[in-house]
């Protein structure tokens, strides 16, 4: 059976119990019940509680046993020390997914919650049962209008394209909310708690088949088999950019990450150079996690690493030149013909080399186009980064440029910072992401952002591999 | 006459004349003009055109010469050749401020530029008129309803201490956004442009006895005379913390200053090194700087490096030690008191060390609160990271603490990260910000703004200074 068989229960299920489902809001199942139905669900909801009929208007069955027919995904939320026979039951009734909520196992201080996982992990594994968790938030995807956690405003995420797999569900709690406000579309978000037969190798592997996802964005804390990881990430990072936040750099986080989901972080630095080594792209923060999957995720990705850098207001270029030059990147040398184009279309007022200001031109929104086009056809610029903050003066700038930046962004990558106060440019900003050119709201992160991927692409050109990220997925 | 009095008709004026007011959109003094309105102001408008009656119902007049009464501040967008024949008719008005708006002077690749600011700057100092620019996109005094920009969105920004003194307007039009989206209030925002008479070090000279600025956020470019302003510096951020972005880090972003406002950016290492010295806090980014002034907006002064990490889940408290750690904070070790209150209290599921996952404590909002008690009294802790990512499971937590974390801040630093999507606990979110506590999008960015505070406040203490923050300015 391949990977894309394996897991379709757990991502594509038609049918799903929730076991501990409530209706007491105090209960994580009254909320993994409300997530189901918020993310719009449109097969079969079984809750699961001796103790009530009917959840939300749905029936409610004393134990999967009384469920009718086939169920492909069990999401459980009852005390650890029941979880075992629960288990057992659900392989009886043939599942083969689980979404196992309930925390207190591994990561405890106590014996018996590592017995207790052990013993979990040898039943799933006999009887070919996929576990997410234990100690997870759940799993989301968009695609499939699953929100298998116990968060519904998960649902509030856009669809998209990358896949985030973390360790730890607060990590997810904090990238989703976040991609809200500045941007970037989902395709499955996985929470993998303590793994216990589900690891991150596993999930790498069957994302790479997955056609609804072309980034692969991951949060590590611990590893526990890290040859395994190395050699799937190696692999799939040819097919599909990886882009990795690991914590535990430091001493206290990794004796955290222990605790937290039983893994020791350690070696760090090992770590990173093995998966700069692979291809993989390792980055600093959350935010930068997110930075990076979008642009990966809408870009083409850039033949080379020179940046073209034009801005309504030269400060922002300023500040984005420092982060282009610190990060490796190099700001292109112009052809004549488009120095003279330039020169011929901007005022002796204006910074006319790169970073070119087109301050001056403001209002003359024809020269502005031409200035941008002569840009994105130029045979030296490998990626343009273009930056406007709005003021009432140049409110139309956004749209009168968007078609140019939409059409570069064919050829080229196109990443943009428009700075803007309250609801002004929102829809703007949205069209320009939808034509696969990233807004981001600084000068720095849309710059960081390009020079990820521009070492991304270096990467794999040294490899001699070459990935088409021009085809929507 | 003192720096408050000189400076009172740029940032305090009661009369003010716009000279090329205008009621075509497609120039920048109409967008003065209707600046001046949404901000409020409460004083005397009078819009000089020569060609106009009536601009948005205030009368026009024909030049400065022709209008009533005394002018305090005059607001100019005419075309170069004509400003100093303006300035020296503003002169016999009896004008003490300026902005100049019109671009076109020294950053101008002509020599005309050039020999225009000087003849500028001559007049201006003969008749000892203060001139913001050329090349501004003017000033905000949020705390006077006065918005002598071009840009009339500027008084949507939220009024507060915090000044920000920029070289660059775009830069300005960069963090007015990002304050909206992520907090701190504003006094001053001054965009300096050419700085024909009023530099870095005039302006940091007023800001240190204006008692409405209580951090001083600076982006600079170029810097002309370097001495003037480390020796302003130097003796302001003893009295006042002084947050410095730098552009020009690289060569390109530094051939691009010169151009931008007709300085030389130079010497980034040298510049930052003597900024050190000097009590100045330097940052990264755009966000570093508006994250770092908020803090000190809010907080008061950490006593010492050491930092307890609260988090509701403990992947936000790892990432968190990691920035802190990576900054040179300790995460401190409690004192045996606070540790066995934490043991009584949290499950032994929990990390109940130091960062601290109250995860397992949901629910019991008394256990958390008494947690968080604990460490904020523990005589080892200086400052409090805490970290609550939204679930609906845990809706609850902010309204629960949040009255905890305010006790708290006043004795020491309290900065928070508390994600959440769309509208959820944003109204929570802006009360713990008034009573002193900053929330923070990521917690790194808490982590980086808390460390960065903590660093300034080592360096005041190793010149044996201390500044009391905690008097509400």
């Amino acid at each position: 059976m391949g990977q894309l068989e394996e897991y379709k229960n757990l991502f594509y299920p038609s049918t799903i119990a929730v076991i501990g489902a409530s209706a007491n809001p105090e209960k994580l199942g009254y909320h993994c019940v409300t997530s189901l139905i918020r993310g719009g669900f449109k097969g079969k909801i079984y809750p699961v509680n001796p103790n009530l009929s009917e959840i939300y208007g749905f029936k409610a069955y004393p134990s999967i046993r009384d469920t009718p027919g086939k169920v492909d995904l069990a999401i459980i939320a009852i005390p650890r020390h029941m979880v075992p026979d629960v288990i057992k039951e659900c392989s009886n009734k043939g599942v083969k997914g689980i979404i196992l909520i309930t925390a207190g196992f591994k990561e405890a201080e106590d014996r018996i919650g590592l017995e207790l996982e052990r013993e979990i992990a040898f039943i799933a594994n006999k009887y070919g049962i996929k576990v997410i968790g234990p100690n997870t938030f759940g799993i989301v995807n968009l695609h499939a209008n699953l929100n298998a956690s116990f968060t519904p405003e998960f649902s509030m995420v856009e669809k998209g394209n990358i896949s985030l797999v973390s360790q730890s569900g607060g990590f997810c709690h904090l990238i989703a909310p976040l991609s809200l406000k500045d941007g970037g579309g989902f395709s499955k978000i996985i929470g993998l708690g303590n793994r216990c037969n589900v690891d991150f190798a596993d999930v790498l592997e069957y994302l790479e088949g997955d056609p609804e996802t072309k980034v692969i964005a991951l949060f590590i804390e611990g590893v526990d088999n890290a040859r395994r990881l190395f050699e799937a990430a190696s692999r799939v990072a040819r097919k599909k950019p990886i882009v990795v936040y690991k914590a535990g750099k430091f001493k206290t986080s990794d004796k955290a990450s222990l605790s937290h989901t039983g893994s020791l972080a350690g070696r760090y630095d090992l770590y990173m150079g093995a998966f700069r080594q692979a291809c993989i792209i390792t980055v600093n923060s959350s935010e930068e996690l997110l930075d990076t999957s979008k642009a990966l995720s809408l870009c083409s990705l850039p033949d080379g690493n020179r940046i073209a850098v034009l801005s309504a207001q030269a400060g922002l270029g300023m500040v984005a030149c420092d982060v282009c030059e610190e990060n490796g990147l190099a700001l292109a040398v112009f052809v004549d013909e488009t120095v003279q184009r330039i020169r011929d279309l901007l005022p002796p007022l204006s910074i006319r080399t790169n970073p070119i200001d087109m301050g001056p031109a403001w209002y003359n929104w024809e020269t502005c186009r031409e200035v941008i086009k002569a840009v994105g056809v130029d045979r030296n610029v490998d990626a343009l980064v273009m930056l406007a903050a709005y003021a009432s003066a140049n409110e139309p700038i956004v749209r009168e440029i968007a078609e140019t930046l939409k059409t570069i962004a064919h050829e080229k990558p196109v990443v943009t910072c428009l700075p803007s106060p309250g609801n002004i440019w929102i829809r703007e900003k949205k069209e320009l992401e939808s034509a696969n050119v990233p807004v981001y709201p600084t000068p720095e992160r849309a710059a960081k952002a390009l020079a990820n991927m521009v070492k991304y692409a270096e990467a794999l050109r040294k490899q001699d591999l070459q990935i088409n990220l021009k085809s929507p997925t």
